[in-house]
């Protein structure tokens, strides 16, 4: 079954604003073995509303609009998809009420435009909105199924989830589907394809979807069978030897990042993170400390930006500076024992220490731009690695932080 | 005059990537006074393609198409825009001479399928990409003009400036057009609107945009006359207004962000930036130091998300820690005024710090979640203030850093 999605709102058309509440609804329709073939943005205008309305609805069974429900006269996707269906609208009192009782728990009184969010489209089924004053429409007839939802994600995700995968699960369909994610790091997605390519196209029966971030890959893979159990069996197939090919590259079954793997099992080895940053500034520290609970392993971290806070602060030699610079396997081996040492020490702490050029200025001819020193200080051995990154000044940041991650989790696996 | 922007690719309709370059465009565009009035997406289809070019060329004067230039099979949008105006293409030697060359500066060959990059729809011209393998193309007649480009940013942004742009201002057009940016800090969107709005509509003349992100809004403001001097004069005295209602909140007459504008001033104070960060987790530092050259003014950030780390890091006493919780006015002090000291003492170094309960957890009855606490350190007295904010967790790490980096503006202002 293919859909199409219709985001409606001017505001959408401006520089700043992107509508993101077509990947979500992608991803929920992917997982039920839908695919959105087109998406389309267009202003408050009515006319052209019903006109996108009308070719989508030409071309796919399912089509979803979202925004342009409010109550200002800017809101003209009621008006639109009525003149695209080719059918009135009545009032209703019953959502009147709704508003108004809403109204009522803000001791306020709707506005006399609220009433337009009143009105539906003849033989349209009334959404309900626990989450604002916009319900939205449901419509089915024989070229398929037309959403209209409202705009803002919160009042959006839960009005599809409940009330419209529930009528979508009612439209004829032969198969049911199930989705296993999994992620990757280390690897670019050139070669995570050509790898996996000959594994996911022997099995017809699942339809495999990469998305990748720098350093980062999520693959998802939809199993499709008569029954849910079959549907599930296919897709964690293929995961079985999408890992077995991949080994270590592969870091989690579920679709978690790598923040919140290492930050599992910092918790299950009892030990408390603590870092030493240099050229990322911070953005390690950022992404450890970005789920709810994170104070459970994050220690701390020492952003040594300039020499004197990693000679001061740290207690990295002022000899190491000089003699091999602060971009040198020295210098990261000093911060990442220097910032466990100062979170306890081995067995309580592990430090982890990123020194190095991201870029554009302040590369040599033996460590150009992009190169990084990652240190990792446990009770072990400290290893550091070296690497040699080519993107801009985010993206070896970007990169730097990542690589730290997959360092750590493999030497806590 | 109106655009319209056609994204090809079917990786954009994933539930992971999302089509950025319109944006880009549509603020392009906006500062020659053209509105984008539709946005599509298609996936790799030359019959979708060649339909939506159709579509689009009948109902505005120009057509951007991006994306779908690559040298695989699936790179349609030269095929589809061919068929969509009717015209043949040609191969073009040329071209695949600067694909050799590009190819040899890396030791390689092109593949077969690069020729397809040689092809040229008869009466386009070509755009040569300096950054890639794939040209542009424009093409102009009397329904106005399509460009097709390629879809990687840092391909795309160079050929739409060097090529399209010097084109377009050869379409007919009555008027000039000058933008004259600013951004707003410390007050909401809808607040800004209300005061600003009699100034801009006062002004037939001036277009304004607003774009908000959480605690950051850039306006432009577009004048149209028929000289660009004229244009200019209408904007800046349009911005001049505009500064004059909201005083401080506007921090500065261009379009760059709070950490371009604070690491200026410091640069001018001869001052080093030292950080205490607790909720907040790196991001303040990370956020400083993603300017190049950030060396010159960051000295560094002590992370310290643990009460430990306060203690043995900074050097805040345990009794205040016990007294008054690590979130409070007192530790935000001693935290500000410890960072100030470790990097040099007053007249060397601003300390500046933010402890908190960024959420969903560690809230209490005095400080609920939400509660931030942001010290100042220089060589006055050190100021503290409290700020309750009512966002998600990382809304409130964002609006914390905000609002410390303003802080930080004004009291370098």
């Amino acid at each position: 079954m293919e859909a199409q999605i219709i985001a409606i709102g001017s505001e959408l058309l401006t520089p700043a604003r992107v509508d993101t509440n077509s990947l979500y609804l992608t991803e929920r329709l992917a997982r039920r073995g839908v695919d959105v073939v087109r998406k389309v943005v267009v202003g408050d205008d009515q006319r052209r509303i019903a006109r996108e309305i009308r070719t989508a609805r030409d071309n796919s069974q399912i089509v979803i609009v979202t925004g342009g429900l409010g109550p200002t006269l800017d809101d003209l996707s009621r008006e639109g998809a009525a003149e695209a269906l080719g059918r009135e609208m009545h009032f209703e009192p019953q959502i009147l009420g709704w508003i108004e009782e809403r109204f009522q728990r803000y001791g306020r009184k709707p506005s006399e435009n609220n009433k337009r969010q009143a009105y539906v489209i003849d033989g349209a089924e009334i959404l309900e909105n626990p989450n604002g004053t916009a319900p939205g429409l449901y419509y089915s007839d024989d070229s398929g199924a037309l959403m209209l939802l409202p705009g803002p994600p919160r009042e959006l995700k839960p009005l599809f989830e409940s009330e419209c995968e529930p009528r979508l699960d009612r439209l004829p369909s032969p198969y049911s589907y199930y989705t296993h994610s999994l992620r990757i790091t280390g690897l670019g997605e050139s070669d995570v394809d050509q790898r996996i390519g000959p594994i996911y196209e022997a099995e017809k029966r699942a339809a495999t979807t990469i998305l990748s971030k720098p350093g980062d890959i999520q693959l998802h893979i939809r199993g499709r069978a008569e029954t849910v159990e079959e549907a599930r069996a296919i897709a964690e197939a293929v995961a079985g030897q999408v890992t077995d090919e991949l080994g270590e590259h592969v870091y989690v079954q579920e679709d978690v990042g790598l923040e919140t793997v290492v930050g599992r099992l910092l918790i299950e080895r009892g030990l408390r993170l603590s870092l030493a940053e240099s050229c990322t500034g911070g953005l390690l520290a950022e992404r450890m400390s970005r789920e709810p609970g994170s104070s459970k392993y994050l220690f701390g971290s020492f952003v040594t930006y300039d020499e004197e806070a990693k000679i001061a602060w740290l207690g990295v030699r002022r000899e190491t500076l000089e003699k091999y610079s602060a971009v040198s396997e020295a210098c990261a081996q000093e911060m990442a024992e220097r910032a466990r040492d100062a979170a306890g020490g081995p067995g309580k702490a592990v430090g982890v220490s990123i020194t190095g050029f991201a870029g554009p200025g302040g590369g040599t001819d033996e460590t150009p731009v992009g190169t990084i020193f990652i240190g990792l200080a446990d009770d072990g051995e400290t290893r550091i690695v070296r690497r040699q990154f080519g993107g801009d000044r985010g993206r070896n940041r970007s990169m730097a932080s990542t690589t730290a991650l997959d360092m750590l989790r493999r030497r806590l696996a």
